[in-house]
């Protein structure tokens, strides 16, 4: 069936930027992502929450029909970040991570889960990622995301889910990180000779750039944004973007699909960092969305 | 007549970066800008150098057929540059300026000059920028380059220019530091609101964004250069393949013009960073210019 499947976080974060502060408000990787990609297709999460989230947070998603069947609640707290973003807007410094419920997740994939087409291995520990990755019967298109914190902690296990994706989702910093390379075309190179056909380099504000040894580079800009509030939760709504036009379509994705998920992806995070939170990215429609992605075009012809 | 008149240094560079250094080199903006325009248009420079600047370095130029009528030798020596890249290759830190010749230089144009369409003032003292371009009698349209430098010893002057000009190449940081903004966006709609109707924000390996107040934005990535020997005269590399492929059309600039032209000059600085001085550079011919402006098109649409 044609639909995504998400596994990532669900968390409290608090964050301050340039702009002000954010307490303990919504954020979680799985939560940007299937916010962004409700708006083209159908979203199923694996996750886990604490008692204390709560049902609001939770109806932001059952609103757009996601599928929670996946999402367990269990005794104890939320994960929790703690982040700031300096000067530099592109790149978050992590203060503190609570892991709590999540330290000891064991995520089980519903019945009905196991027929997911499209799948998204958010930002979480590589051996949940092949976890799940592992009870999915026979997925068409996998993607994920990871962050230094994998790469230098668990690195030989993030390789394994490598091998197993057709795209990661990467920033420049991380690749760099990874590959042991100063320069980020040879770094963007490096990390898809690690196994996935598929590279999308993350630029933050000089947007992102899709790879493959067959077909080359494709690049976007991002979109001019002249008041960046918080860009927590960019990167996957980006990847719920990238994935919800992909999924919508329900067949093995072309060079062209990729480019036009690649533009997708680019307007939904452009939208997220406009406001602390799922605040901003919660308001697009596909109005707003065909929009903006009209400008982002004629940026670049 | 459809020519190109820059005025700029014509230097001796000594520059160290991560891929090795090269001791008092051939460079200066004039001559970057003068070997790239020159493929697409006929070029006419006014500068001056020493005593000590040779005949061979001189004849890169008259092999192109730029004409020198506006070249000064006087006695001393010829501007020599001393900088280094670190980490970030994006941007150079100056060590030394020897302004030698360059410190009582009046410029004077020949009157054979004073019918140019097309002005490209380079990195100079705005005051000589100025001087030059009051003695065109009738100009086209008109660019400038400047430098941190100029931004906080000359601002006013500089400012003045800027009044004068259709466009103005810039750099990031620059564009922040002369606009007093943190956000890009909200400084290159600064700078342009300091007079020139056009903005090219330069942004290294990220590309440039060509920017006005009625057409909104244009951006192209760089193209993917694996090995960055010395990012020196990128910027003036890039004005030149700008400036000469407006020029060879002798009109007024559409914005569709602007666009073309920014290919164009990403194309020539991709290819003078490959190498220390203008040894990449003077080696593109047209062929290798249309097959990079083909890669250079793949990767936006």
């Amino acid at each position: 069936m044609s639909v995504v499947l998400v596994v990532g976080s669900l968390a409290y974060d608090s964050v301050k930027t340039p702009s002000g502060k954010a307490e303990r408000a919504l954020g979680g990787s799985a939560n940007y992502f299937s916010v962004a990609a409700s708006l083209f297709s159908k979203v199923r999460v694996v996750g886990v929450v604490g008692e204390d989230y709560s049902q609001e947070d939770r109806q932001i998603l059952l609103k757009r029909e996601v599928d929670l069947q996946g999402l367990q609640t269990v005794p104890g707290k939320t994960f929790h970040w703690e982040g700031t973003y300096e000067q530099n807007l592109n790149e978050a410094v992590t203060l503190k991570t609570e892991l709590n419920v999540f330290a000891h997740f064991n995520p089980t994939l519903p019945s009905s889960y196991k027929d997911s087409s499209f799948v998204f291995l958010a930002n979480i520990d590589p051996v949940l990622q092949l976890q799940v990755l592992s009870q999915v019967e026979k997925p068409m298109f996998v993607g994920m995301d990871s962050m230094n914190f994998w790469i230098n902690s668990k690195q030989e296990d993030l390789k394994e889910v490598l091998k197993k994706v057709d795209i990661v989702f990467i920033n420049e910093t991380e690749a760099k990180m990874l590959t042991q390379t100063s320069n980020t075309v040879r770094a963007i190179k490096n990390v898809a000779a690690l196994g996935p056909k598929y590279v999308v380099l993350k630029k933050g504000e000089y947007g992102a750039t899709l790879y493959s040894a067959q077909h080359g580079f494709f690049h976007t800009p991002a979109l001019p944004i002249e008041m960046v509030v918080d860009p927590t939760g960019a990167g996957d709504s980006f990847a719920g973007g990238f994935f919800g036009t992909l999924a919508s379509q329900n067949k093995i994705p072309t060079w062209a699909d990729l480019k036009a998920a690649t533009l997708a992806g680019t307007v939904l995070s452009s939208q997220t960092i406009q406001d602390f939170s799922l605040n901003a990215l919660t308001k697009v429609e596909r109005s707003l969305f065909e929009t903006q992605l009209s400008s982002l075009k004629a940026m670049m012809i």
